[in-house]
């Protein structure tokens, strides 16, 4: 996982004045490196304890998707405004530099009981806790949440109410 | 790739009027069918013959992942406006609905010489023809596309110089 660290950029002002933006991408353009990482994570007790995988518009895709195919669990996605048809349930969020949204499809959540999150990145925990709370609403349990960067300096984790896991502590 | 079909749904006047948006969301709730989906993808010619996979942002980082795992095939990503950090290049479409722009890391282009760009859905061929130009702009290969699905009517595969591969044409 030394290797996987090295993969990860800093970029200074992006998006905006003030932010050093992580950059995981290096991390899917080596194969090898992603594979082991999507082992690790679908491996995790999270994905193991859910019956079903929640990803994160847009990167949080990336990693979701790949450890549903491992993990042979069925994934359901948060989205950004205007971007899903049918019914929603939405719930706003403070990001690090900003104010969203994000929306579920309700059919998507009938099936299932139990999610875990998955996002490449942990940062003050406001998109997470937002679809915690959507998940709240709807009667159903967060069995935890996976990134696989987490910077501890930000605290995210106290925001959430369930187990946190992440690959790399920065 | 029976069921498959039948987990595709349609929605009238999404995200426009006039529009029917064909929503793939399903495929991904039945592991076993996206799983069945990855492995057909996976072993087709256009993956194979590719170096890297290009996926588009973002439904096609739902499937691109998922076979760039599979696959052990390095993924970049072409993205929208203001999304992605970094030196960049960029190209405009037009969309069955509106108006946009692609961007890829030019650091991402750099160590392969031949790509598979891979999305959820070929309409008009408006942004797989974008990533296509910033290919051929970047001196590379576009050695085919591959999608979901592919709206027949709207004749996407014209716009497309390259072997044009679709696992369900509608």
């Amino acid at each position: 996982m030394e290797k996987l660290e090295s993969l990860i950029e800093t970029y200074y002002d992006f998006p905006k004045k003030g932010i050093a933006f992580k950059d995981i991408l290096g991390i899917i353009r080596d194969p090898e490196v992603f594979r082991e990482l999507i082992f690790k994570m679908s491996s995790n007790h999270v994905i193991k304890n859910s019956e079903a995988i929640i990803s994160i518009e847009a990167r949080g895709f990336i990693f979701g998707s790949a450890i549903s195919f491992l993990a042979c669990k069925p994934m359901i996605v948060a989205r950004k405004p205007a971007k899903l048809p049918g019914d929603l349930i939405q719930e706003n969020y403070n990001l690090e530099y900003g104010k969203s949204s994000l929306s579920i499809q309700k059919e998507a959540l009938k099936r299932f009981k139990s999610f875990a999150i998955v996002d490449d990145l942990l940062a003050t925990g406001g998109t997470i806790n937002c679809v915690e709370r959507l998940i709240n609403k709807s009667g159903k349990k967060v069995s935890g949440s996976i990134s696989v960067v987490e910077l501890i300096s930000l605290k995210g984790r106290n925001k959430l109410d369930f187990p946190v896991e992440s690959i790399i502590k920065i």
